[in-house]
């Protein structure tokens, strides 16, 4: 009676993979040998030259909380990629320093969404996007998206569900199942829609850098009212220092500000420090070698996933993810993956974790592994399929 | 008109103390020597043994995700604790490792409040609570707390303060700005109170173990209901690793595993290898010497300012605050709080960052810089008054 638990609690979902992980280390320890396509994080460790910025910085007793909003060096290096990177100009001020994407996430709702306001967001998706417009007692509008929109949100889809208490749209590109991207154009169109409404379009950006046809356009070189999440997760290889950022309009400084305070004090201090280094000429050399690595990966497991007769109707052009229509062998995904699992030792990702648009017929296959092990697994889907 | 800020920003406060913060770092800047007596965090840093652990899992390339509710051996490490330190039983499965206690009272309130359902609060407290609780939509009962229950919350304004609406009450001893603790009898009286409402009470104890008279009890030899909230931040020396975790009756675990799946993925991965260190006997010895410093340099502070005619009716026991009474010499302890930084480089807290009960006739005085500070910034306040 004391242990009462908020109603939201119903609605927010756990990662179905964790079970699936969970029995894959249980069969690990009992010798069976597991081939692991389920991991949402490079296999790589962080690049060296951030890793001993990071070790200088905590043998300089750098520990102590930052400003909310980041250090100011590296607000101004972030300022400066974009300008390097992709000719942008965005003044330091609007870089918010998170921990993670997960905060630039939060963030980002908690400065936008009343109660009772809605999101829409492509299905399948990266699930803990809805689970932060529920924290928020927002609404979120899961629109179906197919092969037809590259598994991304279309203008004609803000049109078609847009509604009066819809307060914004969000997207990822590269996307998180999909790896597909959004064009440059198709990207305007979006911002157009959502601004004519006077919406506004948050854009998670944190698998830029992880393209490996044309490039990912910044939503930022096509508005000041766009809200651009980004992270040191992906790229950057720096999953675990739980690094990110938020750019945001001008007028939403000193909201970010005062959520960044309360809800977090900083992002993490030692990680700062590390992420100075993480645009220098010999960290982005070691990140190219790993992108083309990751191209390499994707170009095997690809081909070799459809000529075993997984349906994958967009190539991903991005990120580390193979979405996989597998209806030809199994009516539920979840089962399926299951049945890989235990029968051949190959770990995937169920569609279910991505939202419910067809999710029994999908599996998410991550290239986060060597490709002696992408070799191993597919030769194991193969015998057995 | 897209820029529209979410209404919860509305009640959303900054830190004025950073204000006065960025005043003081432009007067440092023009050559002004300032005394600061307003950071809330150890001058000290990081214990060695701390560091290195961290330094030695980054070289081990220790940087992926963990599991969202932390490393099984943190886990483990700190049952221990709780099992030497306070001979009290924790299941690790109740622990739930967090981005800083930040992390943990964003986790406590989510999985207990529903929109609408209030938490009784001291005013004056930590400012972030009333926020985390409004970010869900909920109420913030501040209860205006006296020098009478020690700036604490008793039973008996648990019997005023109670509503039909309100879910819980979150206490915190040793108490930010006050550092006044809650005896065991009193926090056994109020868990009782708020039990027996089918209530929860919240427990803030991240300033345990920097204790100078007596011993603060944790809750969690007191109930089984309570959600018991502790960090590596303050008495371990780690603030900008952002480390922290929460306690949880065992029927909240599973809603705080996926809170921290979808909220934070996880607690950094580096802080949490280097907090395994934070029990050791040779860090223990190191955070003795401190708590031993620090206790010496309230003794010193304390009677000083008395002295000079601030008021401080109850001795703070614990953390690195004195909530001093200026109101002999100011009717606007804000307005007081830039005069003195102007006028004698003196930089303090105004008491309108914890609340708004008298908060204009009170500042805050954290020890957390040298006795040699300590003893100028005395100096300076005495030939000023
Ligand atoms: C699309 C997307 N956004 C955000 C995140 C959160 O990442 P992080 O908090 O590590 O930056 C992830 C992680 O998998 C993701 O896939
Ligand atoms: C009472 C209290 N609770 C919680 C916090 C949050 O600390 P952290 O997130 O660094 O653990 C603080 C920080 O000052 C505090 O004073």
């Amino acid at each position: 009676m004391n242990d009462r638990i908020a109603r939201r609690m119903e609605d927010i979902k756990p990662f179905q993979v964790m079970a699936l992980l969970a029995r894959a280390r249980e069969l690990e320890a009992q010798g069976r040998s597991i081939v692991h396509m389920e991991i949402g994080e490079p296999d790589f460790i962080t690049p060296q030259p951030i890793v001993e910025a990071g070790i200088a910085a905590l043998r300089a007793g750098r520990i102590h909380y930052t400003p909310a909003v980041g250090l100011p060096a590296l607000r101004e290096a972030i300022a400066n990629w974009y300008s390097k990177d992709a000719g942008i100009t965005v003044p330091p001020e609007r870089i918010i320093v998170t921990p993670g994407a997960s905060g630039a996430l939060l963030l980002a709702m908690a400065a936008l969404l009343n109660p009772g306001e809605a999101v829409l967001m492509a299905d399948p998706g990266y699930p803990c996007n809805r689970y932060f417009a529920r924290l928020l007692e927002g609404k979120i509008i899961g629109i179906p998206v197919t092969e037809a929109s590259a598994y991304q949100l279309s203008s004609s889809h803000i049109d078609s569900y847009w509604t009066p208490e819809t307060r914004a749209a969000l997207v990822a590109s590269p996307a998180n199942p999909t790896g597909t991207l959004l064009s440059q154009t198709s990207l305007a169109a979006l911002i157009e829609s959502v601004e004519s409404r006077m919406g506004t379009l948050i854009v998670d950006e944190i698998y830029h850098g992880l393209v490996y046809e044309g490039r990912a356009a910044t939503a930022l070189g096509l508005s000041e009212h766009a809200l651009v999440i980004n992270s040191f997760s992906k790229y950057f290889g720096m999953t675990g220092w739980r690094l990110g950022w938020l750019v945001v309009p001008k007028n939403f400084i000193g909201a970010a500000e005062k959520l960044a305070q309360n809800l977090f004090l900083a992002a993490s201090t030692p990680a700062q420090y590390a992420a100075l280094a993480a645009f220098k000429l010999e960290t982005l050399k070691v990140l190219e070698t790993r992108r083309v690595e990751f191209q390499r990966r994707r170009d095997f497991l690809l081909p070799g996933l459809r000529s075993l007769g997984f349906h994958v109707p967009v190539t991903p052009q991005g990120a580390f993810y193979i979405y996989a229509d597998c209806s030809q062998f199994s009516a539920d995904s979840f089962a399926f993956a299951r049945e890989l699992l235990e029968e051949i030792g190959v770990a995937v990702t169920p569609g279910v974790d991505f939202g419910c648009n067809a999710s029994r017929q999908h599996l998410r296959f991550a290239y986060t592994t060597s490709m002696e092990q992408l070799q191993e697994g597919l030769k194991r889907l193969q015998a057995y399929l």
